[in-house]
């Protein structure tokens, strides 16, 4: 399918396809690049990098750039070396810069063909679920700085998208079920309509034909894309994509690499989920759907021991939507449901000002599922299935 | 005087005053931030950044942010650097960067807010005759890269541009002679109608009053603001500005501090002017001119013996205008004027392809002024003037 991916006044093209390798180097070919950068990290480069590099290069200049792969290697040092890296091998206006890789390549990747004589273009290569389905449908290109994630970035568009499920065999049960979490975001928080999909197409083993995992990602694209259609900076309708992100990102930060992002934003939309229902907005059997469909792709619910909480509220304090608040120091800026696919809105934001208080007693409950309070809103369907299978938190520990 | 600066959609004012540090206060207090990130650098930081805080700090949170002086530490590292120090003082989405200091603080400082939350409110206080009367007036937040000048950026519009001409009555003479090569650049390729004005104001010794700079920059700004209205991204009209900035540029980055910043695209202006007479555009009068008011402003006209122009030739090729060639490699992209304030046009750009055998040759003799061939396009007067007194090469060497 070929979609045009719209973001306010931004256009771009999404092509997927499966086993369409081919394709994609002849679309690469056609846009008389001076020299294409094709960056990857230290998985996707064996993997994908060093075949496409050998396939373009008797055609156009092409170089692999191989970057560290993991979230904590994603920061602007790492932007610096890969721009230093292509300047030296010659890039220039007309080069393009091709991210090979999941959502940290595209960010890093995209934020140097950003910063590159202050804007070159940019194709994105997704390789991860995550990627495919969510993260290049976005112009945020970010890295982390010492405080948080994602603070240091701008806003930048790619030339296109091209993506080939065929990447998506190779991916690790970690990978997949990450990329699932957000699937299961965009269905919850935007889209209901999937959820009939996802209840009978997620597996808890995570292995998806080439069918089903183009189904899903067609269906998450066009969630994400209804909302960010108008908003393409994100700070309006586009913040749903938001949800479970506040205390989703502390619990990934301070994981440090421990969960994988999908997994972490998973636990972070229970949270807000609880919290929404104690504050009188989502029902139970809302919060009880939210556990189901993060059981059936695989993911754990309940946020792991090795996880120090109190870390986890500290870092809440650096959250970029803070600046939102008027009382940052007490208040937490949410996105919360009031119902499947209704994120409640305040002053022009579908975000709620929640009391640091009430989020840390539920990440508490949360982290210790023998608490009775944590029964009495999980319905007795959701803990049968919520008993996270001893794989699970082997690949996530 | 208030002006409102225009550059495609942007607008900015532009405050220009007397000992007005008071009412930059104001201004700054009336923003309403979270907290004032004032950054300079190791000089700005005790002459004015101490006092701002020391008066803005009853009134709102306000940090100083020191860092080190200089062109060789405006790298990527530097803003990650600022930046993580400021998320740690609690910077949030309204916090605003203020940038006190000269064009490499302005440049770091705006890059920081461009990418601090993927933008945050951003003014100059420029404290230098570089910074007030040229670089402010720019949407361009760039650094350096391993290879070149401000090769990694990106376009940002600050709130407001607050300058006092007080701040410069302790610049020093080399920091003085660079802005006014700036503005000597504007008069020749922009505003011809300056130089009767610059030619009875400029003072070899560089010691003027507040009035002859307040007029200085005033005209200096309408000449910059007229390119830049219709081309808020610098790649076509506005390109102008880069003139002497080719071959300026190389020298600068050759030179590693030896030479400053408008120094250097002085002698870059030099090169311009000779290579355009040679290829037949710019006569001999306007060549002489260059060096008459380069000379009267107390800047050298010849590329001092330390600089190595094997070098200076191999940087030529890492200029980002390089990418605009059809034949990059034997060429170099440089914006030649036809006459006073009559840039030479190509394909909708104010660039010329110029042979790098050209610009070698023409570099070679600046560099040796005692080829014959330099005497016969400097006429007497100019050569008379254009001995330039020791302490100049002291201030430079």
């Amino acid at each position: 399918m070929e979609v045009e991916i719209r973001l306010g006044s931004v256009r771009y093209p999404f092509r997927l396809g499966t086993d369409c390798l081919g394709a994609i180097v002849e679309d690469l070919v056609a846009m008389s690049a001076s020299r294409l950068l094709i960056v990857c990290d230290s998985n996707t480069g064996p993997l994908f990098g060093a075949e496409l590099v050998e396939r373009l290069s008797p055609r156009v200049p092409a170089n692999l750039l191989i970057h560290r792969a993991g979230e904590p290697y994603k920061d602007l040092q790492a932007v610096g070396t890969l721009a230093d890296s292509a300047l030296q091998l010659g890039a220039d206006r007309a080069s393009v810069v091709v991210a090979v890789g999941g959502g940290v390549i595209g960010n890093i990747a995209g934020l140097m063909a950003a910063l590159l004589f202050r804007g070159i273009r940019l194709v994105h290569i997704p390789t991860s679920l995550i990627a495919m389905s969510d993260s290049v449908l976005s112009l945020k290109q970010a890295v982390n700085a010492c405080v948080g994630k994602n603070l240091m970035g701008t806003f930048y568009a790619p030339e296109s998208v091209l993506a080939d499920t065929a990447m998506l065999r190779s991916l690790p049960f970690r990978e997949t079920v990450s990329g699932l979490c957000e699937v299961v975001k965009n269905s919850l928080a935007i889209r209901p309509s999937m959820v009939e999909m996802l209840r009978t197409s997620l597996r808890q083993d995570a292995v998806y034909d080439d069918e089903t995992m183009y189904e899903i990602i067609s269906e998450s694209i066009l969630a994400k894309a209804s909302v960010t259609e108008d908003d393409m900076h994100e700070c309006r309708a586009g913040l749903v994509l938001e949800y479970g992100h506040t205390v989703g990102h502390a619990i990934e930060y301070t994981a440090a690499g421990g969960l994988s992002h999908g997994q972490a934003i998973g636990l972070g939309m229970v949270v807000a989920a609880e919290v929404s229902h104690r504050l009188g907005h989502l029902d139970q059997e809302a919060v009880a759907l939210h556990r189901e469909l993060l059981t059936r792709a695989g993911a754990m619910v309940t946020i792991p021991e090795e996880v120090d909480l109190d870390e986890v509220m500290h870092r809440l304090r650096f959250d970029n939507k803070r600046g939102y608040l008027a009382d940052p120091a007490e208040s937490s800026a949410m996105v919360l449901l009031g119902g499947l696919g209704e994120p409640l809105w305040h002053d022009g934001r579908p975000l709620v000002s929640v009391p640091m208080a009430l989020v840390g007693e539920v990440i508490n409950e949360i982290a210790c599922p023998e608490i009775p309070n944590f029964e009495l809103v999980s319905p007795v369907e959701t803990v049968e299935e919520g008993r996270v299978p001893d794989t699970v938190g082997a690949a996530d520990g």
